[in-house]
């Protein structure tokens, strides 16, 4: 570590935070070790006796469905199920252990009201009926005949991040915290065309879609966002969607929040008004601080995270590290990440990786040099509407504390003079 | 089926491919099945004896680490090993069951020189040494700490499509065909930045790079396209990359053949002069029509395939299809791709799924309406230079026969008159 180096790649009065050359070019030492083996020198690197024991015979053989490293096994989903059941519940996605957009379907987060049906896909239906001219029914095999189109769409739940409203901060990983959302190249056919093909009623503007799990879980759905990007999902990056991702089909609103977006997707009905189904009413509901409850809040807002460094990881040495993290937005595309080391006092603007897509998950990348001292890390995201991910102060201000969904404000992660990393409420 | 419907979107004279207003609005009836259940009205659908056993109880609860369907088993890499071995071989992703642009991890392809090793990530090392002020290692530990970037690319063998140089036409699958090709979202360390580290001399220009697998897979790379592009992957699709793709690190060389994306990457020796290593004479290297060989052919041709419908599926009936597949080049984006159902006499504009990436595959479909006549499907990709994909004809007129590597020919699917689709030359 050359501190000089490292100095002059910083942004004047920022608490460390560097100049975007560190990405193009480096140029800093940052981290690498000098080689000094005793008695060898580096182009004796291949002697017999530096050659690792795995290098030394043949390797395993190829596999028909690949499974990741023994050594990776700790990265996990957190699971939390309502006691006394199975499958209502959550699991998260670990956020700080993932990198770049895609989150692996195995790594998905999950939210169930009744656990997972063990669908046959060859038997399961899809029924469009209600207000149409012609109710009309979808298997697999019919539907993979219909012109399908493929995204990259974030899905996010809406009770995601309602830790952050305890009154002390929570010290949990940003998995735990913040892992209620996750990022998928979804594949599957856009609902109007099934749609125009059952023939809409013009006096109808809502959509009732139910799910085949055993909560029959059932949302209100306005007819103008199926016919807009509504989409029936059939692959999750590329393979047939996963069990708990709704296998074999689910409904898909981009941008939306997730529990909409109905797994093991069984109907849809075409109604004049909305059901009132008890998953938008006893549920997915914003009680505000009069008591009174806003209904039908569907887009979730602009929100970040950093991913790294965060809780539960620790700063080993002052010097040259990555902040990086995840900004989405269900009202488009992230227009700018904007990073803090000093607790919001000064904010500088990220590096994006591309592609940057609406409704999609963005990693953004900032580096820093932590000088040993005291700092607090946040990440602020404005998408292309102009809206901007608020304060927690500011959110609570409007929100209140009765509300527990769609909580977007930033979070601080507090860097201790050890490089423990903490929640924290600033 | 409505015949009068799909017609009207046709575009004449192309034997039945549609307008592209089937993607965006639907329209006609494709394949929907009439609601006729005896004696009982779609309202009724949720009547008890009509609920699947699979929503009368409870489902499954969640997973720290998901798999797929056991439904889904078919899906497979087509495994080969050369005889006598285990872990000399590969095996193909089956482009045949997939969708949108990404390559599930356990489905992406392998191909490997002597087998998967097991490395221990804590004491895996990367060497960067030769012509450098400063030989520098690298672990994992080190590395989390420099700036990453993440990118959509595509990784293909230069083998791969071999099958096509063969006399007859193979009957296999897309995937046995054309499955040494995939994609993911890759994240790492741009190279650029570790070689200013370690200071490269300015006589230097390749770079020798070495696996730390038990064939020491070594390849020579220019020095100029590991500063402009060379990435040092750690994370593929979201996490650590698998073991048969290089875990804990890999060499990723965008648009350039595969198998100098030097997997458990362990070494990269910086000199003056290519090293003629075992494995860009004896193998990589395409053998012209007079015998001599061109050495170090780096980038892969742009090229496309219709993945459905492909060789082993049967269309059940006339009427509407998609036609869907991917493109892709090692020079850039994909410009356009251009689909013909009278085997190559009309050709008529695809529509490609956002986003079309660099050096990552691009999603392309066309609806068609199959008369149940004659048909020959094939797709032709234009990529940003201007590079057209070339007829298998032109191919062999400029190659020969003598050559295995770079096919990237058109591929022609035949439609029989039963709806069965085989791979012929035209």
């Amino acid at each position: 570590m050359r501190d000089n180096e490292a100095k002059a790649l910083e942004l004047p009065n920022t608490n460390g935070l560097l100049h975007r050359r560190v990405f193009l070019k480096g140029g800093a030492a940052i981290a690498s070790i000098p080689f000094l083996a005793a008695g060898v020198s580096a182009e004796d690197r291949s002697a017999p006796d530096l050659v690792p024991e795995w290098t030394r015979e043949p390797g395993a053989g190829m596999s028909p469905y690949g499974d990741r490293s023994h050594h990776e096994a700790d990265v996990q989903r957190n699971v939390v199920s309502q006691p006394g059941t199975v499958g209502s519940g959550a699991s998260r996605t670990p956020l700080q252990s993932l990198e770049g957009m895609i989150t692996p379907n195995s790594l998905h987060f999950e939210r169930h009201h009744n656990g997972v049906p063990e669908i046959d896909p060859k038997r399961h239906q899809l029924l469009i009926h209600g207000m149409v001219k012609r109710p009309l029914t979808f298997d697999l095999d019919n539907l993979g005949r219909y012109p399908m189109v493929s995204k990259m769409l974030f899905i996010e739940c809406s009770g995601n991040s309602a830790a952050l409203l305890a009154e002390n901060p929570v010290q949990a990983s940003v998995g735990e915290l913040h892992g209620l959302v996750s990022c998928a190249n979804w594949a599957g056919i856009p609902l109007s065309s099934l749609f125009e093909e059952a023939g809409v009623d013009p006096a109808a503007h809502w959509v009732i879609a139910e799910g085949a799990d055993a909560a029959l879980m059932s949302r209100s759905i306005p007819l103008e966002k199926i016919m807009d990007d509504g989409l029936l999902a059939l692959y999750q990056n590329g393979e047939r969607l996963r069990p708990e991702n709704g296998y074999p089909m689910r409904l898909l609103l981009p941008g939306w929040e997730g529990n909409m977006s109905v797994k093991w997707l069984r109907r849809l009905k075409v109604v004049s008004e909305p059901a009132m189904t008890k998953d938008e009413t006893s549920k997915y509901s914003d009680v505000r601080p009069d008591g009174k409850s806003l209904l039908f809040t569907f887009p979730m807002g602009v929100k970040s995270v950093i991913t790294s460094p965060s809780a539960g990881m620790a700063l080993r040495d002052k010097g040259i590290y990555q902040i990086t993290g995840l900004a989405w937005s269900g009202s488009g595309r992230i227009q700018r990440v904007e990073v803090s080391a000093d607790g919001g006092a000064t904010w500088s603007e990220a590096a994006l990786d591309s592609p940057v897509l609406p409704k999609a998950m963005t990693r953004f990348r900032m580096g820093w040099n932590w000088s040993g001292g005291p700092a607090v890390l946040q990440s602020r995201a404005i998408d292309e509407t102009g809206a901007v991910q608020p304060s927690r102060e500011a959110w609570l201000a409007e929100r209140g504390r009765n509300a527990v969904y769609h909580y977007n404000a930033i979070q601080s992660w507090q860097i201790l003079q050890n490089g423990d990393v903490r929640n924290v409420y600033v």
